[in-house]
């Protein structure tokens, strides 16, 4: 399985805003472009991909890609998803998440919560700019990349990310929006898969 | 300087569409995305780079990275700036195009006719499942990428770029969204600069 949490730093948490201007909404268009790329492909949707956008460290929706139903990859239905989760939030309880729709739940739980929930036996993999380039990495097993908004991190998510990841890599000279590196980590083990066999 | 054409089989080609339905636009969506991952960056926009949307094979919108203003990476925003064009296109007379915004103008002119404006010294480069992995290719000098929106290319599309393309390069084994193949045409050309030197 690949999975990709996502930090919404200013992200909403109530389903109060409006879907005509999502870069308003604390970046939503950001996130929603990260949850479109990690699950579809060109006429499919990719098997095994779990997407975790935290929403400012309160809430955590996770989409699962092999139950998802009705979701398209514009970012206008992505958010109007997003605002169905966040409108049953009264549903999730602690650890007892809020069934929103087939392949999404919502989870009042913040990132660390979440890191934890979610790392299991996976890899957890550090984007970094001192990190190994992807060209000379061989990929993890069962990655799991951790991604923030258009923000940095904050001291704290990257002490807890330093202590924690298990590889660090680097993705390219640039800095990427969140969205564009998901499409190149998932491109990378795509491509290693294509080329090692 | 990188350049994309994608073509638009079915986008609009009058400002009579709903910003609050893009998909339903001709899939406007997947022409916005390209355009916002092909000259952003976080918190920056790339040098050099223009996208050429071809819209129905009837009109061309032309996005130069080193002058656009007041562009920003989300869908609803580039479609309202697509909107503006067209709603000029009566300027746009054969090769004099219509002056839409800095950065921004509107060509009179499908397919065939700017592809014979672009490529110029530039490096067609077809995308093509039989093609040389990107891993095992050296970077192309001005290259010129050629993308389909959600629809394949036409027969007579096909010939076309199978008769002036100087090089047919592989992306993966999974057929991407055209916005993704941008991302990782991008990624491809920014690594090659930085582990080759």
């Amino acid at each position: 399985m690949r999975q990709f949490i996502v930090l919404g730093h200013n992200a909403p948490t109530t389903a109060d805003f409006s879907l005509d201007d999502l870069p308003g909404a604390g970046r939503l268009d950001v996130l929603c472009r990260c949850v479109g790329t990690a699950v579809f492909l060109s006429h499919g949707i990719r098997e095994d991909v779990r997407v975790h956008l935290v929403l400012a460290d309160e809430y955590t929706l996770r989409f699962d890609s092999d139950s998802l139903r009705r979701l398209y990859p514009d970012e206008r239905t992505i958010a109007a998803r997003i605002r169905d989760g966040l409108d049953q939030r009264e549903d999730a309880i602690g650890h007892q998440p809020a069934e929103v729709s087939p392949g999404m739940e919502l989870y009042r739980l913040g990132f660390a919560a979440t890191l934890d929930n979610v790392v299991g036996d996976g890899t957890l993999t550090q984007l970094h700019v001192e990190g190994t380039p992807l060209s000379e990495a061989s990929p993890p097993s069962d990655p799991v990349f951790v991604l923030s908004d258009h923000e940095d991190f904050t001291d704290s998510e990257a002490a807890l990310l330093a202590d924690r990841a298990d590889r660090r890599l680097r993705v390219g000279p640039k800095t990427l929006h969140a969205d564009q590196t998901i499409t190149v980590a998932h491109n990378w083990l795509d491509t290693a898969g294509d080329t090692d066999h």
